[in-house]
């Protein structure tokens, strides 16, 4: 491991990344739109009041059950624009080609971008397109930039205190697996599909009914103990988690078993993490059942005063651990 | 060759990438914002205009003279907001890292940027950053997504017709030979530097002189030949270039002429080719005349009425040839 050079684990969502992002971007770029590191940048343009994301997708294999890069490059940004409290609008797209590619393969992904940015109700309105030679790409890598609107919703952004309650609006860890089944590398097979889908519908629903939510985020890269690690450090709580609430489907749950993993660390594609005040947690479960990507809804942590900056995990028989930020096993190339 | 796969020529700019354009990214994402595929699509919220583009920059190598793959990805992103009239704000920024890349080489282009976007008055306000296996990527790739402010210039856009003239800001061929020698693809040296900067500056003082500009584009990929095909496709009216009026440094001139390449086709990225309603070309030259990156602006060619959707060079002795959309000849990853 050379300390001087990018390595995998800078891409996966972890401590690494945090690190480049701290020391590297967020130094260099300083501004106050940046400065909160949040998955969208707030931005205005006179009365306008606009969220601004980008992010590239990489994933390997590009098709994988339940999606595909096109999808995750479609719900994937607009998820972030929806978790900042904005209805995507407008989306971006450059697509970086490796020479050879089959041109079928490009206009199936396409076609997926295509029924996604429907259904996810964006406008896709500009693009771009270069190809590099074979072998110094991997077929398709999709960058997506995104516009949204920022709707008003007072509670978001407002100071988490102790007694916050956590929801998860469905099942962790089925976007992980999923590519892991499609890469090979699991000596069975696993009925398991990824969320890879739009959150929009479910944050504008808990909007509607006037529920105050405080913080969201979409647990992606580095799963919901990357996003609440990321949410608890330096502040002044902690957040507790209890094991036995974390909804999950018996294949994730059997493929983690077998593979020594931790569904907490795998990237989801479909899901949101909402914190709600004290006592609207329950409301909040029930608006998200609603939905079929909701259906496993679950309040799942709360926010608590102590240990400060820190994410607790609660095992059903009383026991503790510490999720730490994920570091040092990256799955790399799962979005 | 093999039609049924990409090819290093559908990211030249020229011919093929406008068929996959065409066939492939305009059809699956049919919407008025898209339809002119234009450098940047023109967007509305409330009562804010903005213009919204992206670019991704696979350049080689990423260290060139006169610029590198930061400068190109804040310049090029800016300068395609610009030629639609409108003023850069803000940019968001993914990368695609390649594991092994040395970290000293992602400060320095990090650093590249934060000066390149001081200058251009932008804010990098979201990025993104993702890492992929060694060999699965080249070095850097970076994907900037920019949003401009629309500011009102009513000749912008209006009907083109014959004697329109056409204003060149600078030097042609200079980035597109930079990245070439930088290659050490040249069997000799050369004095030149790549032209990569901000047109804004040059845009801005166009529109505050009220000189009514009708249509604006930076010659970046296929050139200046690249940039004149495309308007002119399918339109009503031709474009002629006078061969002798063309701005062209001495040693990019040798290296053309031993190389065989035509400067026209060659990429630039700090220019910006202009149409002026007849009459107005004099006073325009003036004013880009005034700035260090406009000092060789020259009056190049005119809208004329035959023959129509055609591009044709008009030499000294008094011959014509005709400019085609570049197509076959690819310098791949010149941006």
């Amino acid at each position: 491991m050379n300390k001087d050079q990018i390595l995998l684990g800078h891409g996966d969502g972890g401590r690494l990344t945090r690190n480049l992002v701290e020391d590297i971007f967020a130094k260099a770029f300083a501004n106050p739109a940046l400065k909160p590191l949040a998955d969208a940048a707030l931005i205005r343009f006179g009365r306008a009041q606009l969220a601004f994301t980008t992010d590239s997708y990489v994933v390997k294999p590009i098709f994988f059950p339940g999606g595909d890069i096109g999808q995750l490059a479609v719900f994937g940004t607009c998820n972030d624009l929806a978790v900042m409290g904005s209805k995507p609008v407008y989306l971006s797209c450059g697509f970086i080609l490796e020479e050879g590619l089959e041109l079928d393969t490009l206009k199936k992904v396409v076609g997926s971008m295509k029924l996604s940015a429907q259904k996810a109700g964006v406008k896709l309105v500009t693009g771009d397109t270069k190809v590099v030679e074979r072998g110094s790409g991997d077929k398709i890598f999709i960058n997506t930039a995104g516009i949204g609107e920022r709707l008003a919703w007072p509670s978001m952004g407002s100071r988490l205190k102790p007694g916050d309650e956590i929801l998860l609006s469905g099942t962790v860890g089925d976007h992980g697996i999923a590519v892991l089944c499609a890469r090979g590398e699991l000596k069975f097979s696993l009925p398991v599909e990824s969320d890879c889908g739009p959150v929009w519908p479910m944050v504008k629903a808990l909007r509607r009914s006037g529920i105050k939510v405080k913080w969201m985020r979409d647990p992606t890269r580095g799963g919901v103990a990357g996003a609440l690690n990321e949410l608890a450090n330096g502040r002044d709580f902690g957040i507790e988690v209890f094991e036995d609430k974390i909804p999950l489907t018996p294949a994730v749950d059997s493929a983690c078993e077998v593979l020594g993993l931790d569904p907490l660390y795998l990237a989801n594609e479909g899901k949101v993490i909402c914190i709600v005040q004290k006592g609207q947690a329950e409301p909040a479960r029930k608006i998200l059942r609603k939905f079929n990507s909701g259906r496993s809804a679950e309040i799942f942590g709360r926010v608590i005063p102590d240990p400060k900056g820190k994410v607790i995990a609660k095992t059903g028989i009383g026991g503790a651990r510490m999720l730490s930020m994920p570091a040092g096993a990256p799955l790399p190339r799962i979005c």
